[in-house]
This record gives structure tokens, C-alpha cells and sequence, in this order.
């Protein structure tokens, strides 16, 4: 069965979380509770973006594939076909991250 | 009798949420408690959207038949000639699910 | 004596909520607390709307004679000539039912 | 000594509220904890209405003369050369009144 | 030494309160605390007004000598060179006396 | 070392609040509790302004130099190279003081 | 391993703060709890701005490089590649210091 695809609306983003290593440079295998907090994702889909009161369309301020740093707390959960993926909406995304 | 049509007003979405399935793949019953919480559901009807100030009638989102992503919280139980459909504003509506 | 009338102002909208049936079908008389709650309404009368701030009258959106679906709470109980009537917000009316 | 005229500013409006019949349509005095609470008026003076954010004059919505349908609560009680009367924004006046 | 002048900023107006008559019509002297509350006041000086969204200046209400009626709370008592005035709002003032 | 200067941002105002005189006219030296509290300042240096919904820039409504008169509560302490200065916004500014 | 690079969204402000000197003058070491408190920082980069509500884009009023003064609080601590920095909305930085 293929996987079903979510389509943001308005100014939501699709975000996958970047999961923190769970094993160190030299190969050790952390516990759960050493593992460090990432805030940071990836952008798996945009919504259209938000209409302002003069009527135009506000598009969103990432795209599909950026690397994004997210807030400390925000964003929902939401589980769809055993994957788990957020929903931010545009405003809460803090920055870009560039290598 | 035939049964009744609502026309949503404003913003407002009808929704029919999806039930989950009550049996296993291997057809075992599943007791009400165990049953997965499913946040989905068709759009039934689509009010014809909210005015903004500039006068502008902005549409909703999602169009009759949609399958949708609803939030955890939020949307108005409607008990309608027997039925159970649900009312969410255009801007709960997380998202569109495509196969 | 005739009834006095009253015409809303702004977006108000005059409503008289419809009454459950206090007889079964098959003519058994109901007590008053196994009565089921009727959240439906008709349009006795509407307000001429608000402005936005474009300076335009946004009409309401429902007309004398529809039937109504309302909300759980909200409105307000007027007594009108020993009358018990409703004022709504137009904002605050879900839709409209249609046989 | 003439009394005193109020001109209300922006969108208030002055209205004297009416009294409940002291007498049954027999003649027996009420006591005052036994008369109907009514929430009518007759509207005294109105403001000259409120400016909109694109700078257009919105003129309140009832007149001098006005019959007219007050909220159970609301309102300020103004004392003026001994009379009470009472000042309403516009947009809590609930409706006029027609016979 | 001249008395400084205060020019309110924004929609801000200077008023000096009417303060009750100490003595009784037949000549009486009066306790403060038998003294009527009066909620009235002289403008003595207004702001240029406030801009509104679309930029132009809306200019306050009332003007140099008005006598006001003002609400029961609210304004900010100001000491000026010994002398006690307010300064309020044009908003809260509201109204104007005519005698 | 010369002194830093601070160049506010937005509709901020930056303000040397006035010291009440330590001394009696008649030279008497006062304890600091003694001292009244003066709501007065000078104007250092101000913003920009900020700008409206329209996009315009409004400016704040005083300039360098002139004497105000400061509310009761509000302003932001700042240390600056040892100097203590008073930051507000335009908006909190009562009035300008004029001898 | 390069370091990566963090491009703010709409009117945040990457921010470097200024750590007090850990030394006297005369070259005795502070202990932590010696140290003052120094609320200024370096813009490191900025957000595009945020657009108002007639759709045009209001550019931050800082720009990389600049020295500022910053709120007592707020701001959010983010942790980069070991580095902690911090993003300020451009309406919380109170003003820029020149020499």
C-alpha cells in the first residue's frame, strides 16, 4: 500500500524532525535520556500560504527540502500511516539552517 | 422522510469523521477501547467563505468530498435527524490527504 | 392590543426557536425533562448588517422565514410581550436546514 | 433654572429608560419587588457615530425618539440635574421597538 | 513665576474638574464627606488627535472650554505646579453640558 | 573615553528624567525620602516612528530638547555607561511641557 | 567541519550577545557571580521583515554588524553547532549604540 500524501492548507508547513544520532563518533550506543534535543527538521510539504486583509496571498517562507531550526515548544504531532510528522504554521519557524 | 440538507454558514465546514475500522486485518473484534483514534473525515457541504475588510469573499479551502486531517481539540458535535456530522471553521483544517 | 415588533440592529437576527414535540408518534405525552433539545430556530426578522472597515454594510447571511441551525450556547432570551424570542449574531448561526 | 442638555460624544447614546407600571390594570399598587423588569427606553440624544479605520463617519444606527430593546446588563447610569439617565454605546442597543 | 503650560500629546485632553459647592444653598457649610460626587469638567487644553490606520489625523471631540461629563473611573490626575487636573482620553469623555 | 550614544529604534524616546532639588529655597539639605517625585523629562534623542498598516512612517510627537511630562508607571530603565536614561514609547509620553 | 550558517524568517534578528569582561582593569579575575550584567549584543544576520497588511514588506530596522541594546528580557537562546546565540523579533530591540 503506498503511503498517502498531506497537502497543508493556508500557512501550515510539513516538517520531519531530524532525529539526534543515537550513537556516538566512536560507535557507543546512547540511552534514550543522553540523547541531545534537536530542534531542527526538514520541510516536507507547504500550505498555499495566508490571504492578508488587502486579499493577496502571504506565501509561506520555506520550501519543500529546506532545513529548518524549530521553537523549543510549538508545532502538533500528527501521526499518518505510523510516520510521525508535524504541523507548524509559517510563523513559527525560527530560521533556515545552510551548510 | 427524507433526510435534511445543512447549508454551513459563513466559514464553516461540515465534516462526517471516519470511523475506525472495529475489526483486525484477520477479521478479530476490536472493543471500543482499543479502537485507534482516527482524525479524518469527508467534507460534506462548504460554507461560501468569510468577507475580509476589503469586502473580499475569501472561499474555504477544502471542497465537497475532501478527505481531511482534523485536529486533536476543536470542530462542533451536530446531531442531525439521527446523524452525528461535525462543524469546523476553514481554519481548523489542518490539511487535504491524498492517496 | 397587537404585538409590537422589533426590528434588530446591525447584525442581529430575531429567532424563534422551534419547540420539541411533546407527544410521541404514537401519542404518548412526553415529560418535560425527556423532552430532546432542539437546536433549530426560524427567522422571525434581520438586522441591516455591519460595516466593515471599508466602510461596506456586510448583509447577514440568512433571511426571514429560513430555519436555522444553532449553536449549543449563545443568544440571548428576550421577552417580548410575553413572548420568549432569541437574538443571535448573524457570526454566531452555523447554517441553514433545508427539507 | 432650564435644565441642562447632554450631547453625547462618538457613538454613545443617551436614552431614559421606562418604568414599570406601579399599579395593576385593576388599580392595586405594586411593592417595587414586585415589579417586571423592563428593558426598554426611548432614545434622548444620539452621538454624531463613530470614525472607521478608512476614516468614514459610521452614524449610529437609532435616532431620537427611538423606541428601543436594551441588554439585561450594560450601560452607565448618569445622574444629571437630578434625573437619572442612561448613556449606551451603539453597538449594545438591541433593537427599535415598533407598534 | 509664570505657571507652565502642559500641551497633551496624541488624543489626550486636560481637564480641570468642577469641585461641589462647599456651603448649602442657605449659606451651610458642608463636610467633605457630605460633599456630592460631580463628574464634571472644563477642558482646558486637547491633543492634535490620533492618525488612524489609513494615515489621517482624527482630531479629538471636544474642545478649549467645553464643560464635559465625564465616567465614573478613569483619567489620570496630573500635578502641575501644585495645581491638580487630568488628563483623559477623548474616548472616555462622555459628553458635552449645555446649559 | 567618549560617551556611547544610543540611537532608539522604532517610536521609542529616550529621556534624562529631572531630579527634584535636594535643597529647601532656604538651603536645608532634604533626605532622599523627603524628596517629591518628579514625572518630568528631557527629550535626548528619538526614533524613527513607526510605521502604520498603510505603510506610512508616523513620527513620534516630540523631538530632541523638549520637556515632558512622564507617566505615573511605564519606561524602561537603561545603564548606560553608567548613566541612568529612561526609555518610552511615543505612545506614553503625556504631554509636552511649555513654560 | 564548517560551520553551518542560520538565515532568520521574517523579522527575527540573529544575535550574538556582548559577555562582560571576566577581568578588572588592573587585571584581577571575576568570579562569575561578579560579573555585570551587559545587555548588548552584535547582529549577526536578519530576516527579510514581515509584511504589513497592505502587503508591503517593512525591512528590520538593524543590519549585520550593528551593536545594540537589548530588552532585560526576552529573546530565545539557540543553540548552533556548540555556539549559543539568540533571536530577538526586530520590535523588541530597543535601539542601536554608536561610539
Amino acid at each position: 500500500m503506498a503511503a498517502r500524501r498531506l497537502i497543508p492548507l493556508l500557512d501550515r508547513v510539513l516538517i520531519e524532525r531530524v532525529v539526534a544520532a543515537v550513537k556516538t563518533p566512536g560507535g557507543v550506543l546512547l540511552p534514550e535520556s543522553a540523547l541531545p534535543k534537536v530542534n531542527e527538521g526538514v520541510v516536507l510539504a507547504v500550505g498555499p500560504g495566508r490571504r492578508n486583509q488587502a486579499g493577496d496571498l502571504i506565501p509561506v517562507g520555506v520550501k519543500e527540502g529546506d532545513k529548518v531550526l524549530l521553537p523549543e515548544y510549538g508545532g502538533s504531532l500528527i501521526k499518518l500511516d505510523q510516520k510521525e510528522i508535524f504541523l507548524y504554521r509559517d510563523e513559527e519557524i525560527l530560521g533556515i539552517l545552510k551548510d
